[in-house]
């Protein structure tokens, strides 16, 4: 039995309070995370959560997040290859690196969170191998693909989220020539519930496409 | 560094084969599920995964899948729990109660799971104190609900996945009459992408209401 579980339920609501995240599974509440006005808000939950299980990490897992942001894909990865494995967080921005750090910290995670400010392709070319690729964000995507391709152990896994859909063709097409397998588009449309004063009104939030495959 | 990781990729691919899922994340594609004619088809991926994740599920959790239908929420929570916890799978249904059990034997979690056919409410009020029920299905929402309420423990959580609208705005009303707290509303729309000769073409699947709350 886990800590959280172990500890009972005042314990379980005690320790999230002061920020960390006593499950097993991936799915942090959006509004747990430390947020920045000038950093875009984490990758919603529900996304997280999908992008997490594509990526198909193991304790001991060694992982890349690129364009990291708020760092809320970090935490998650972080939570899941635990103490035994790595996760290097890049972004370009300062600010991001900041909140991300911020977030780090919160959740109790800096022992396997390496963060780094810079240009993807570049800071990634000094990293060990990995066995995921996570890829929320990139100005240089085809070179942040190629690159994940050399850094990628054989059946690690890609992952990229496309708010575009230019971003999703171009990563489709770098991942074809590449010769990734089981490529898989979840395009992913979520709808959250707010209470008004007559009902649960249905709230759309941007469509989301998720692009994985698999190093052969 | 977990059994899967440590083994390197051929070792990956071979007990993928034999039905291991080596991953601590979860997410097991679709077609690997066994599956039967007389029975609906699994839990899509990406909708498990959420699920999965709402569960807020520990190592040493006890848990409930109601309405386990082929057993995908089921091996997924298993593997989860470990085998520290316990997942008690109830189905109406005998061919539902076979197929999880060919699919609980073949991702090697039959020591996790118990599976009960029976009429949930009632195979319910035989079960030790829960932290999640999973409420996949059934004909007696209301009644399950119920029956939910008192088998968890403080701050545990429930699911409920509706297909149906009517089904969540039943959910809905039964959790707000028995005071469960952190009620949260995701209505989550996939569409696939398909290779076509002339590009990627993505199928719709049917938007599927998750539910979940908190029993405080």
């Amino acid at each position: 039995m886990c800590d959280g579980c172990r500890s009972g339920a005042n314990r379980k609501v005690r320790l999230r309070v002061v920020g960390m995240w006593v499950y097993r599974t991936p799915g942090i509440p959006d509004g747990d995370f430390i947020q920045s006005d000038k950093v875009p808000g984490p990758t919603k939950e529900e996304i997280r959560v999908v992008t997490i299980s594509k990526a198909r990490l193991c304790e001991g897992s060694y992982v890349v997040d690129v364009g990291c942001g708020t760092g809320s894909l970090t935490v998650e990865a972080a939570l899941q290859v635990t103490q035994k494995g790595r996760v290097f967080a890049i972004d370009n921005d300062e600010e991001a690196v900041e909140v991300t750090k911020n977030n780090v910290t919160k959740f109790h995670v800096q022992n396997t969170v390496e963060i780094i400010c810079g240009k993807a392709p570049e800071v990634m070319s000094n990293l060990p191998k990995v066995d995921a690729v996570i890829i929320g964000g990139s100005a240089s995507l085809r070179e942040v693909i190629h690159a994940a391709h050399q850094k990628l152990k054989k059946t690690g896994r890609i992952v990229i989220n496309a708010i575009l859909l230019e971003t999703a063709v171009k990563a489709l097409d770098e991942l074809k020539k590449l010769s990734f397998k089981d490529l898989d588009v979840a395009q992913i449309f979520v709808a959250k519930g707010r209470k008004v004063s007559s009902g649960t009104m249905m709230l759309a939030r941007n469509p989301i496409t998720v692009i994985s495959a698999t190093k052969m």
